[in-house]
């Protein structure tokens, strides 16, 4: 029995930190509540549990709206336990007709995997070359980081897709959004597009924007 | 007519690179013939097609084996389109029984994203404490990078995930492997993990090990 | 006499690097003509001179177009002496009337450095707020990484500005070039963009597009 | 008007995070009264205005001194909205006989942006070769990271410049005033620069050191 | 006199931050009872002095237990001047007959550096290759990031190293510890690892695991 | 035995990396004889051997010159195995009045650990604080990145020290060689400097600069 003592307690002098300090470079689960920085989220304080490093409302979400289309995100917000290990996860379903419109993630690659039915992803590069492709399942596609994609349902039914993220917190800026849906003056918008002013009022009706 | 041309040369005035060289910045998918550096393959050159950022093969592998399970991987020399990137995927089934020992990933974090069935995940900190659970699809567990962790059936009938990984090379050290699966000592082994001489030998014979 | 080259001698030692690679952490020009990697281009072989550090086409461009606007970069492809540094330049002249379109620079956040004239400068951050102001000289404003942005004469003269970018080729995306200025199909478009189909046939014509 | 609603609902369900959390990965403007972290200052809570991302104050300073010169910097404690994001700026000028001395930015790179005047640029690599031009406007030249460098006014009149730096804090260390305007011990100096122990205390004097 | 202090002041204003700020840039030294963020540790406020970025108990710890080793770490936790700089270091001393049980370092790459006697240091990389080799005093050895490796003294008397890592607190992972120290089930244990039960609870006595 | 090498086969799935390829994430052996990037050297190609990761020439260089010091580099153009891992390491021997001239090292921190002797280090932050201490055996002090500091031997006897750097090759810059080792003009490096012209040729003299 003494012999077990003394064995733990020099094994232990190999692990470098006291149990208060372990976070520093086992994991960081963030601790939403309190201060960030350019790292991420400040640490959640000991004890942590398993649920700590689960998420578990990994399902498809309601697509009976106009896109025909659900995405329910596994960032760090709704999953704290990936805080700075730079990658995420989130689930996509699209119903006949369904789509994700143009938009992109600033900073992060994604991969889109695909679970079931036929799925249109396209991106393009900032030498302007179209890489568009229908996929199903057993196929996957890399959107590299911060270019312009989307994504539509190809065929007659659900289709389904894993999205993961070489970041924590992939926000995705939609163009029409960006456009169309808050208090950017319309003549500025038809000036820095090139589209016309009534395309563009049109348009600022749909998305709820201003001026 | 006129004012298309003119146009166009202007705003390309603003696409900063040459054909030649816009892989600098976009993307770098891997020529796997080419050298390595500490920051992944050499950039293939131009021309490139969709088709060298799809990967069609995530699909079920064989588990008729011993092990009960089949790992498929999307990593950098199976997908060089994900070369520089930062992120890569596998897919993971497991029969009845199936089991992926225990191993870790050096440098990589991973998500385990349950698709269907039931998986018992496990992670040890390095502070020792274990964090495990039995999960199902719509979970999500994510095992904090350089880990020591296992999968392993936790139901009757397949069960099947989903990994991603924050690197584009996630290779597995499993600690069964680099004991007993090469030529080190049986004796060195024995002193330092700590088993008896002949459990290493067994196992030595098993895995395929000399020594 | 002997002291000096003695001396001399002792002090070389602590220069960690012989001549011919000592390259590795100072700096590396990039070879344009060499393979590329995920970090940047190979580096040039020695000799070096000033020269590889200076780009001296830092001028005003032709702005006597229908942007009213010129943009002069010295990226990577042109400026070889930044590669791997992390920084670069360009410089943009907009005459009366002369705009930017929006577009983003996928992983680059840039400073708008004023030196003549008055330059509106907005851009939109992904919870869809617009950050805009009109800035003269003596301003400067951050874009962060990957957002939308755009950039208008605001006055009735000439404006020109320094920009600089935390990245050696900082290449747009303009949102029009990427919907209109390819083989994107207009009716992929438009159900990606909820623009009309006419507006998108009009803007395609503009562009140069297809399809 | 109800569709306008719910297409707006969905879109919303794209964008990943809630306000509050938004500045995760857009951007994270340093609320200089909070803690500092290796990787910069904690982010400034919300409401933020376009004003937290604009720096007004980027001109010349008085050159009414002994080194005729002017550095008014535009680093993250005079610009908090930079914070995290990488880059940074200064304005110099010169005039007739203004000098910066040598000094080096520990761990960030410069670009040197001539406006006006003549400015000689100097740089010593750490294979003891000396980089070294006149430049005018339209030129830049680069100083690689922590490379000991000066800037002089080679010519009659102003010159002025604008710096760009690949860190938000690029705080210089100036030879001078780190060798005499101090506490460091003169004989100490001597010993470790073989500078005359009579030199030493009259640059002490000079730079106000003590010992 | 007064052509002391102007000077100063302008030499001032080449130094970017004010004293309140200045641990931006230059270091950060670890304050233990603060926010720790996935960066590291929070800055300790000033002032500062030398012994904050001294570490004084790098000896030889008490050999005198049944692995005949001692390790005793200059990690963040005990070295706080070292947060945010990426290394550590670590005094290791084997008595006759010491073992330093098979383990991994996630994510830090570690020199062995032999200061007097002889160590046998054998690593395995991920495609199963051993790298084994009996070192003495004059030899380094590199154990790549993450590798599971170990260290034997090879000679009668005892020996000692300098372990440098390229990380602040790199913790080891010691496969014994975590496969038979804890409250793993010793089930589960051996149909991750195909040991035998009875050596599975053999060894789950000597480290104190329960299961 | 077909038990064996299906299990092998099995297992052997797990690991990602062909032998061909496994060198991109486990190490990266540099080939010195390659391209250079900014990420480091092209990685040997296999096989490799135990030696490609060991340094056999860590020992006290000669100290028999004026500086009655000698540093001996464990660096990666003398130690390729390290290239790609971030970290190096060094000896210096300081004999009775041994001295390393003040210098710094651009972009890599510091650790010295007294070996023997009495070691007097400082180094002087960018707000112009002096941090110096003499240290001796079982001491370590970090020196921040990119900071100037120096090496005194504090003793009457031989002094030595193991340093520890966070970079593969961090060639320092020592100040009186970039000022007076080279063709720099004599005169202005007293402009830049404030030291007499007299000193500045005196010091020309002795390090062999010209000018």
């Amino acid at each position: 029995m003494i012999r077990i003592n003394i064995l733990l307690l020099i094994l232990a002098a190999f692990l470098s930190s006291s149990n208060t300090h372990a976070l520093v470079s086992d994991f960081c689960v963030a601790d939403l509540s309190r201060s960030v920085s350019p790292a991420g989220y400040a640490c959640k304080k000991p004890p942590l549990t398993v649920n700590d490093f689960v998420f578990s409302n990994f399902k498809a979400g309601n697509t009976s709206n106009f896109l025909n289309a659900a995405l329910n995100p596994a960032f760090v917000d709704q999953f704290p336990g990936i805080n700075g290990l730079g990658l995420s996860a989130a689930r996509l379903d699209l119903d006949a007709g369904g789509v994700v419109p143009i938009h992109s993630h600033p900073g992060a690659s994604e991969l889109v995997i695909i679970l079931q039915g036929r799925i249109t992803v396209g991106f393009i590069s900032t030498d302007n070359t179209v890489y568009q492709k229908t996929l199903m399942k057993g196929d996957i596609i890399v959107i590299p980081q911060g270019l312009l994609h989307f994504q539509l349902n190809a065929g007659g039914n659900r289709a389904s897709a894993v999205l993961t993220f070489s970041s924590t917190n992939p926000v995705a800026q939609l163009v029409d959004v960006a456009l169309f849906g808050n208090n950017l003056d319309s003549g500025l918008v038809a000036r820095t597009t090139f589209l016309d002013l009534a395309q563009v009022k049109k348009l600022k009706a749909v998305f709820g924007g201003r001026g």
